[in-house]
């Protein structure tokens, strides 16, 4: 199937699809905290799923927030590619920070500033507009299609994981693809082969019943913030490891080759510190920080709270005091496991005079791709259609719990195909999705499924993956 | 004079009394937050001066909070007695802690329920309650009386210092009487001699410009959380001290005698434990807890906040995060030296990839004052009279800033002469004050007034302090 008529389409739509993304991004659906304007953001893009033309178009209910389901399979005895996204985001706060209100979605040069413009609204919606192209062009697609939109992936995606497990047989598919990483620069594709796993913690330390006067009681009783202070500041040695006991016992070895592709492949570790904007690096010694962020484990920070932090003063030792915090997991570690060690830990090291809690939640194992897989290295082509450049292959540090879930359920490969740029600014303020990215992205994406029929196809008459043109 | 008729008075208008007192309360005059509210309550007290027979009365506007002045001097070649308090009160949030809400008044068995009833309002009142029962049983006092309130204690009364040193004249007086301490039980008066100094500090931590994706950097970037944690943990020693270098040089040893003295008079361990409600103690090792919280110098975490610490979860290495703390100092501590020494430590300590900077505010002086004074001798008969049982001597651990304030520009004893009890829940929710002690507090100060105008006439005249019927 020739894809000229889906890339003429897209092209002189992009206005339209820029108006339509500014639509979608106006949702505060924020996964946290906003249930109405999530359910409403589910329904318009369902709406919007079928008018394009989609079939079997479907809000799924679960316990937390939608899923939206839709589909076309009429193209018998083709492949079927799963297209995954998700059009939760997270909270816009403080808006302060913004310089454009962060649900107000604005155009600034090249960049539609918004929340959730390339986190993942904006990379999602560039498979939605190649979908459209291709049905609003010829009424057909080149492969069956399935698409599956979820609305809980920044809080880990806990619904959606246990529906994939019950319906794998609706959810039957050659293989993924998923939108939700970033290239290495508007010129430069990447496709993410590996991504940490994930687990998020809470410790809480109590102290006293109530709040009580630090003249009356200071030097005398242990302070909850002090005290999860300690507990925190001991959960890193001078190396920069964690001192969970056990917790690198799971943790694969690279070999060298790896460690040199990754070297030759990577960002240099100038490139992390200008994206971060940080002058020095940081972490466990003997390790690029390429490694640090995708291939070893990490503990962040995410939040504290304890006492009077508000304006003025107020002279208390506080009743108690709460730090949340994300692991990042790298293969073989297994996040049950993780949390096991690390709640006996914060139980081991909690200092007498307080009492301490630990809750972990959200656990997504870590997972690597093949990136020999046909479905992976005809992404490879379509990037240099759509971007001009062949993509390098990258780990990444985040998490994106349903490509576990995918691989384990479904045993089929995850196309991570990332359109993002690492200065979108996601979960920060001022996020923004490049309109280039935007664009080319769609064209990627119709080129994806017009090779991606042949590619496997091939594959499975038994065809060495040498025949496909391009090879990493 | 004779002060049973004014007794009598306090005696039938105790209902009254309380009346009035649940209006006072009724203003949530929040010194750091409420300038609209405060102003009110100022006012208020102003006008309940005035219409006692008080004379002189004014509201003295500051570039703060105003203060509240009032006068009578008609008892000639008497001595004057200045009445110190503060109108002011702490935050009253979060209120959810609090059984009834804390600018609501709510009598609840013996005690009055709200913010301000034990600190310092209710303790102020007894004063003016005492002030009402002369004037309107005699228009007259024993003593000549300055009162001066204040609405900026709870925030380092930043404006009455200054107001102190420039106006020494108007202040003269013979001895001043502050009742914003405790007593050791509802029998077990107690004055206290020694108040500690105290800082604030907030010490800042950023990283960088922005917040990250704790999956893109995590383990790459130090996070400021966690470099104020380790920060924090750093300024203590496994022996509880304070590692600030130099922090101790000033601090002053105190004789055998001294540490027998305390250790017979003030609370034990386990009362100190339990008034704290914690089952185990902590601080510098070589000390009781009485002594850790009064005659050594302490600091204690106030607040804390970094990153995002609402609900749900946000997978980001923040960009800064803050710690607001208060040093409690000792002779002969000076805070503006201490001040210096942990902005030093503190730039000193911060580790590489982050930045810190260190605000100082609110230095306060420790004062001891000498228990063997005639104006505090008679402070123990009052008590006598009005509780029934002589006080002990009791150092506090808390820091009211105008104790050395009026030594150093009046030149005059300060009587700490507490009516609040343990269980009082000042700075915490559910702040209460115990209506027996309001009553007897009242007697107390109708005592002390006719009992100090022959005390202070005898000590003018060059008798030895032995002729007081009570020595401590």
């Amino acid at each position: 199937m020739n894809p000229t008529r889906a890339l003429n389409y897209a092209r002189i739509h992009r206005s339209k699809f820029v108006s339509e993304l500014k639509e979608f991004l106006r949702f505060p659906s924020v996964s946290s905290q906003r249930k109405d304007d999530i359910t409403h953001c589910a329904k318009w893009l369902a709406r919007h799923l079928q008018s394009m033309g989609m079939e079997q178009v479907r809000l799924v209910s679960t316990r937390g927030n939608p899923l939206v389901f839709a589909s076309w399979h009429e193209a018998q005895h083709r492949p079927t590619l799963l297209i995954y996204g998700h059009y939760d985001v997270l909270p816009g706060e403080p808006a302060s920070n913004w310089t454009t209100p962060p649900f107000t979605p604005t155009i600034q040069g090249s960049n539609l500033h918004a929340r959730g413009a390339a986190d993942d609204k904006g990379q999602l919606f560039c498979h939605v507009k190649a979908l459209e192209s291709y049905l609003r062009t010829c009424r057909c697609l080149p492969v069956n299609v399935k698409c599956l939109f979820e609305g809980e992936e920044e809080v880990g995606s806990t619904h959606l994981l246990p529906f994939i497990a019950k319906h794998k047989q609706a959810l039957r598919a050659d293989v993924a693809v998923i939108s939700d990483t970033k290239m290495l620069g508007p010129e430069q594709p990447a496709i993410s082969y590996a991504q940490r796993g994930g687990l998020r913690a809470e410790i809480e330390i109590r102290g006293s019943q109530q709040e009580l006067h630090s003249g009356t009681f200071g030097g005398a009783v242990l302070n909850p913030i002090q005290a999860l202070c300690e507990v925190i500041a001991g959960l890193h040695d001078r190396h920069g490891r964690i001192t969970i006991p056990g917790f690198y016992d799971d943790v694969r070895t690279w070999s060298e080759g790896e460690r040199e592709y990754m070297a030759r492949t990577g960002p240099s570790d100038e490139k992390i510190l200008h994206d971060a904007a940080v002058e020095e690096g940081w972490g466990e010694s003997g390790f690029s920080l390429y490694e640090r962020t995708t291939a070893r484990p990490a503990l962040t920070l995410n939040g504290i709270v304890g006492g009077h932090y508000g304006p003025g003063i107020k002279g208390i030792i506080p009743n108690q005091a709460v730090a949340k915090m994300s692991f990042r997991l790298v293969p073989d570690q297994d996040p049950e496991r993780v949390g096991r060690l690390f709640r006996e830990h914060i139980g081991r090291i909690t200092p007498a005079g307080v009492k301490s809690s630990v809750r972990t939640l959200s656990p997504v194992k870590p997972a690597v791709i093949d990136r020999k897989h046909p479905a992976v290295q005809v992404a490879g082509f379509a990037y240099k259609k759509g971007f001009g450049a062949y993509p390098v292959f990258l780990r990444s540090g985040g998490s994106i719990p349903v490509v576990a879930a995918f691989e384990e359920h479904l045993g089929i490969p995850v196309v991570l195909m990332g359109f993002g740029l690492p200065q979108d600014h996601i979960h920060a303020p001022n996020e923004s999705f490049h309109l280039p990215n935007f664009y080319r992205g769609i064209d990627t994406s119709i080129w994806y499924m017009a090779a991606l029929r042949k590619a496997l196809e091939r594959s499975s008459r038994g065809s060495s993956s040498k025949q496909v043109e391009w090879n990493p």
